[in-house]
């Protein structure tokens, strides 16, 4: 548990988020439960966008809505002032069903399909990122039939790859996303676009990886990306007025993850822009305006997990599982990655933990495991679990396996608590069954 | 691709499935789509009731849902006389939309809720299977409350496990499920649950593994199982009248795994039938009611999926990328478990292959593949791509990721093709929004 000002032991010694009392949200609305701290997500959004504005000048915070999409999220970014990302048509879809301003939405994917683009491009996204030189094609006959312009941009592998507390400079062109500098096809990419009259090409787009927590990543990227820009005007002529660095920004889940206060993360924005304003003014190409995707960091931390613990298995000299009323269909990351997780008792959060247990599921798989060897305090049926970290890529992943229900979402802010995604019912099960 | 009588290679040079061609399906239906062979499932159906009838007599064959749960299987396989096993509340409910024989049905789980229990009870289950001491309790206080005996079962743990080619002894006690036999912990089960007047315990159940193709594994568990019978008899006087040794029969996927014919699958029953005479008799026990749990076996290799080439990706010397229109949300099995999968160019088939093929999906995540390295023909944008095997754990582990949308799925019979489950549509990623 990373402790806050909005996630903190109350005097009842219950877990508090957001103002509230979990043990009170349990019993208003159930569980398994998924809580956001709408404060949270609110603050994030602020520093990343003021750290920006401070820092840089003209540029966009867009959240990257993978992470956790629902007509709720659109209208709380909105009323901070950030873009989006958007990655389907469904995705796009949601955007638009929140009024949310199309002009700040940016558009990803390898595999777009005809109408998915079709759609974006009738509905006036901001950006579409292209991520193959079919695509590009597919833009250009669109836009042409439609008679309309579109802003692109293409997005390159620079040679840098991150993940957690390390980063490799590597030439990898192995990837199913994007054109490898390296190897000289983003250049033909570049070209290409640039050649079709209702694209316009107005920059690049690069994402080095998820949950990094080295500043010095995002500096080489932007030293590359920099570096491929000066390169384009030296050769081409080519003058790019955006600079997409996508997102990454490491978020705590357990052990060893670094804890990141708000402070941290504007220091993260903090570092690339003085590398930008470095690399723009040293290598004398054109200040583009700089957009950011932060998905996980504005998101993650914000959320939890409510469960009940149904069964306490105790194997003696072995294993203790605390089986709860959730699992791999609500949050499939440690069956996908192994991914960590803490947890706490969120009813005794003052009791001495003294237990090892292994939080399960209730799907039929073994794997259906949500985190190893936890230290808890002794725990019994009915107690109240806490999973922390679970704003990001739990909701946004989660599936009807074995037939359970995706839990609801409610969003915190100052004690108070809304849906903001209603729970599923068995109707929705057979909602498309013959 | 397991080649049979309805999954074959039309004159057209297409991939045929029950008598469909699968060019004309994906343009009737659109891609991706998942296609059932509803013709293979009878059939397997039929081969798993005949011969548990004329190799053991008095049994049960009860499906797994899990592997694929819709109302339409239910029909299906009641009007082949089999049983089901539901795993949450969510299953029997689909289960009793579907007008199936509740007397038929057997409820599992390591954490059903009081709420799935009493649900399942007052609607009349066949068979709860008991899984922790805590769940006896509850199934006594519900069944009291409504003065109702209920059939029940022990899951226990037999100290076999079972993986594809191999299998291990084992006293393996770690697991979420059930009791084991090595530690005592079942033989406690077992006494506390006769002893509550509400509970007719009737058997014991036992699951060692998926996706086995080694026969040995079920006779050393049916071996394990009647030792366990004969103990409870000589030492309690407790005498056992079902048997279920749950399920696990392996299927082809790809590459090294076995194809095994319907005559194969009746070779299993058969082998775990002449084994369960054979220890019956031998240790002079009531020869039970035998419950056998396929789920995979019935509907895996029943189901393909096709998919719609969108970008073709080569990167020379290094790999080469098919995305298609789908990806880990219609089919996480890669990403979860580095499954394997063959794969086709449904619509030129006599095509030589000469290329491999690494297949991605559309979601924004570097690891939804779909399988690696697959021998294909030159592909190009718009060609027709069939994964084989997909009829089990892929529809039932679907999910919105990426807010994509869950392709819908056909049943085809005798060349005619019919939805099972419709698509969805936008609208259904809102439903619940606020």
């Amino acid at each position: 548990m990373n402790q806050r000002q909005t996630l903190k032991i109350n005097n009842k010694g219950h877990l508090e988020i957001a103002g509230a009392d979990t043990v009170d949200l349990a019993a208003e609305f159930g569980t398994p439960l998924y809580v956001m701290d709408k404060s949270y997500i609110k603050n994030m959004c602020n520093v990343f966008v003021k750290t920006l504005a401070a820092e840089y000048g003209e540029g966009l915070i867009s959240y990257a809505s993978k992470a956790f999409c629902c007509k709720e999220i659109y209208r709380t970014i909105d009323s901070c002032g950030l873009g989006a990302d958007v990655v389907s048509g469904g995705e796009l879809y949601t955007a638009l069903c929140s009024n949310f301003p199309v002009e700040k939405l940016t558009f990803h994917g390898n595999n777009k399909s005809y109408d998915e683009l079709l759609y974006a491009i009738k509905n006036n996204v901001g950006y579409i990122v292209i991520d193959s030189e079919g695509e590009a094609e597919d833009i250009e006959e669109i836009c042409a039939e439609i008679n309309k312009k579109q802003n692109v941009l293409i997005r390159v592998n620079p040679g840098v790859e991150a993940h957690t507390h390390h980063y490799i400079q590597t030439s990898k062109v192995d990837s199913k996303f994007g054109f490898s500098i390296s190897d000289g096809s983003a250049e033909s990419a570049i070209l290409l676009t640039a050649s079709k009259p209702h694209l316009n090409l107005v920059g690049l787009h690069c994402h080095i990886g998820s949950q990094i927590f080295e500043k010095k990543s995002f500096c080489i990227a932007v030293d590359k990306m920099t570096d491929f820009y000066k390169h384009l005007l030296d050769k081409f002529g080519i003058s790019f007025s955006v600079l997409n660095l996508g997102g990454g920004f490491g978020i705590y889940y357990a052990g060893d993850d670094a804890k990141i206060s708000s402070d941290g993360y504007a220091d993260y924005i903090k570092e690339i822009c003085g590398e930008l304003k470095r690399c723009v003014a040293e290598k004398g190409i054109q200040k583009p305006y700089l957009i950011l995707e932060p998905g996980r960091s504005i998101v993650g931390e914000a959320g939890i997990t409510l469960y009940t613990v149904g069964r306490v298995k105790e194997i003696r000299n072995i294993k203790n599982y605390l089986a709860v009323n959730g699992g791999m269909f609500d949050n499939p990351r440690f069956a996908l990655y192994q991914a960590k997780y803490s947890v706490a008792a969120a009813g005794r959060m003052n009791d001495k933990s003294e237990k090892l247990y292994t939080i399960a599921g209730k799907c039929c798989e073994s794997g259906d495991l949500i985190a190893e060897d936890c230290p808890l305090p002794e725990m019994r049926k009915g107690d109240l679990l806490a999973v922390f970290s679970t704003g990001a890529y739990n909701y946004s992943m989660a599936s009807n396996y074995n037939r359970n229900l995706i839990p609801p979402v409610i969003m915190v802010e100052n004690g108070k608590a809304k849906y903001a995604v209603k729970p599923q019912s068995y109707v929705d099960l057979i909602r498309n069954d013959v």
